[in-house]
């Protein structure tokens, strides 16, 4: 399992001026998204960046729930500008597109597909050096400050795919629970589902030691590894402030220890899910937000329509683990107690619905969309979603359980109403 | 804070020729001790070497902890080598050494004093390219394998230092769990007990943001950096291993799950010190280590006498505890509870002493020597071990509360006798 940088405390974000002076950055390119551009972090970075006169560009084009044509937009920035680093401040959308741009940028004779997970791209193995990335996350939710991950969505296709590969890591996470407290309820309730379920499918994957075929060299095995001892203590601990802290988060803008636990939770979930993976809430949720007709998320602060990451993961999460407690029933049963759950009389065979229950209280005392039909899906929709995660393999076969089509049908249909 | 790259499994050193030949590595330099060389982790590696290939030479003169002198063997072995990488496969005594030789052979014109902890010695930042380092442990303490850190007895000065800096941790630690397996009871044992002290100092060490003065730069900021929210989470853990696992794993040496987990606790509390820091159990413990007279431990097959650094930690921790605890009582009660001590009824102002007690207890259940006096000191030492504690500032600085010199005196004499 592998490193991830992070700095932690309120206001750490006035050094990062120091940081690239350190790193002797002479040519910085700042990344963020429009609504952005206009709020308290991104303003932060830029006061500390003049305070050491230090030379940047801002692109602040950045598509929320990026696509191929967003990306390449922001590598074409990129490699215009000629970076020697780049600084990311935004939530996933954001960090994700810096990372893909400076992946490019660093390797301009590459075609766009060469470093996209197969089987839609050619994933091929990054061999270049990159430039120094510091991620300033601004949203409690992806982890991406700490992962090898970026995540767009493949208009072509209509289904989401990533890159995925330790060299696009940043080099720092700045987590500075500051930056959480311009975020609306939405947002953070959203962007805390994804922590949630990051804990949940890490937590419950398929463990280290059953993936087969083992790679035959350590060089050769994947970024997401099946669960493991060390993962789990990060899953188990995201979960645990998810379970204290998230509701309050949401529901009071100005509980700052809320908030500042939320944020280090996303981070944690996100160091555990990096080395361990997620898997079915995940697989499934590309073509739930790829395929998205017209639904407009309140408190997101942008002309397309999009169904935003996190509420793509939470709304099959009941389905999902009713679906694979059969196998790690006692993790199962844990996690929902972890959740609130009185577990004191639990037979561990119902282990999958009780933590489904528990997920769906918590999603209903949170005014959560009542399901895949609440956001615009239909049964017709169904066979459209199937095909969508069959080319998720790299994450569905971590789930613990294998699926058929006619599983993830099931589930699918299940998710459609939770209440 | 930086997360170490680590491995774990049974059997999971059969790799690690692999490993060498993916790092590209043409004249590897194994490290070990002469007492671990007829034993199976050292085969182990052996093995894997020959499969895969590899060229390698074996320095075997590690000395059980580890002086001036004998880490100046090593890096002259080192240097004559021109090694392009280094396994080191044994305890503390042998990584550390292994990382001053590979540190000392990429920087052939340094005294060995530059690199070495201010105020005895320089403490320069180390800015020389190091070759790559895997680490074996073979016992289950140090967590040098993750740790930037290597410990060393100032013969001169009768006193242990050491050298700090990140550019030292190894590449990669190779957490095998067989290896735990042929630990003499004492070993494990002793060792054990430094993974105890690691997770209690750091969870109580002076909390991050409490440190003063603040560095400037972030450049500057000290490997230990006191408690803080990440490295809470891994002393947590490991406390919680150590007590579940630590008796079952000395009383038992077929007690695979206890070994087993026993080594992983060893460096996960590795990860937290090692970005927290320890403060006054490990500060006292390096005059306690560095005076010996004529102490010599049941099951360490060496020739001269010598405190096991375990044992030097362990022996003064409930003074110091019982010392400490008027600045965190939550926490060392929670310690206290974490160790099996029944809090229901504790008062938050006793939180000191029923954490001693409860150590105590723990010790006295494991035939632990009592105390100072029965490793041969007496009250007359004391000055002399209070004065070899006073150079270890980097250490003793991030205990939560401050000692004076007639502080440290009444620490050692509380120590002489614990049951
Ligand atoms: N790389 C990974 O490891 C990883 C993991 C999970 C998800 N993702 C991807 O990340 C994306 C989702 O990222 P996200 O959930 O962080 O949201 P986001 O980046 O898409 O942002 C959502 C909205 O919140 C706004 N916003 C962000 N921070 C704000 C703040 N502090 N105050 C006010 N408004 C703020 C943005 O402007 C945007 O309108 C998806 O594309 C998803 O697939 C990546
Ligand atoms: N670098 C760090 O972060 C750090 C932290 C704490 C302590 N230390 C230092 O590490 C040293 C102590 O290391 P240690 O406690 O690991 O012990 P050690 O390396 O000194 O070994 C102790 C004895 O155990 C034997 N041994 C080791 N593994 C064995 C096995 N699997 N089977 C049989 N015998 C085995 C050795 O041959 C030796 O005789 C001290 O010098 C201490 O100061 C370093
Ligand atoms: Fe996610
Ligand atoms: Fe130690």
């Amino acid at each position: 399992m592998a490193i991830s940088n992070i700095r932690y405390g309120e206001g750490v974000t006035k050094e990062i001026g120091m940081d690239l002076q350190n790193l002797g950055a002479r040519r910085v390119c700042v990344m963020t998204d429009k609504n952005l551009s206009k709020l308290p972090p991104v303003n932060a970075v830029l006061n500390s960046l003049a305070k050491y006169g230090i030379n940047f560009q801002i692109y602040d084009n950045v598509r929320v729930e990026p696509t191929d044509q967003s990306f390449l937009d922001a590598i074409r920035f990129a490699k215009k500008g000629e970076f020697d680093a780049y600084v990311a401040v935004g939530g996933g959308s954001v960090i994700d597109t810096c990372k893909a741009a400076n992946l490019y940028a660093a390797s301009p004779t590459s075609e766009f597909l060469d470093y996209v997970n197969a089987p839609i791209g050619k994933g091929k193995p990054v061999t270049v050096p990159l430039k120094p990335l510091i991620a300033v996350p601004t949203t409690s939710g992806t982890g991406s400050e700490t992962t090898g991950v970026a995540i767009f969505d493949f208009k072509e296709l209509k289904v989401k795919t990533g890159i995925a590969s330790r060299a696009i890591k940043p080099t720092l996470g700045i987590i500075d629970p500051l930056h959480t407290l311009s975020m609306p309820e939405r947002i953070v309730a959203n962007s805390g589902f994804d922590v949630l379920c990051h804990a949940l499918e890490s937590y419950t994957a398929l463990p280290y030691n059953m993936r087969s075929p083992c790679p035959s060299n350590p060089i050769n095995r994947p970024a997401y590894q099946g669960s493991n001892p060390v993962s789990d203590v990060w899953a188990l601990h995201a979960l645990r402030i998810v379970a204290k802290y998230l509701k309050r988060a949401i529901r009071n803008p100005e509980d700052r220890e809320a908030r500042a636990n939320m944020h280090l939770a996303s981070a944690f979930a996100g160091i555990g899910f990096g080395n361990a993976g997620v898997h079915l809430c995940h697989g499934m949720s590309y073509p739930i937000s790829g395929l998205v007709k017209t639904y407009k998320p309140k408190d997101y602060n942008v002309d397309h329509s999009l169904v935003p990451h996190g509420l793509s993961v939470v709304l099959t999460s009941p389905a999902v683990f009713a679906f694979t407690a059969q196998i790690h029933p006692e993790r199962h049963l844990e996690a929902a107690e972890i959740l609130g759950a009185d577990i004191r009389t639990a037979r561990i065979k119902d282990a999958g619905f009780i933590l489904a229950d528990t997920l769906r209280k918590f999603l209903f005392d949170l005014n959560v969309d009542d399901g895949l039909a609440a956001i615009g899906y239909s049964k017709a929709d169904i066979p459209a979603l199937v095909k969508g995660t069959l080319p998720q393999e790299r994450v569905t076969k971590l789930s613990p359980r294998p699926q058929t089509e006619e599983d993830l049908s099931a589930l699918f249909e299940a998710s459609m109403k939770l209440y």
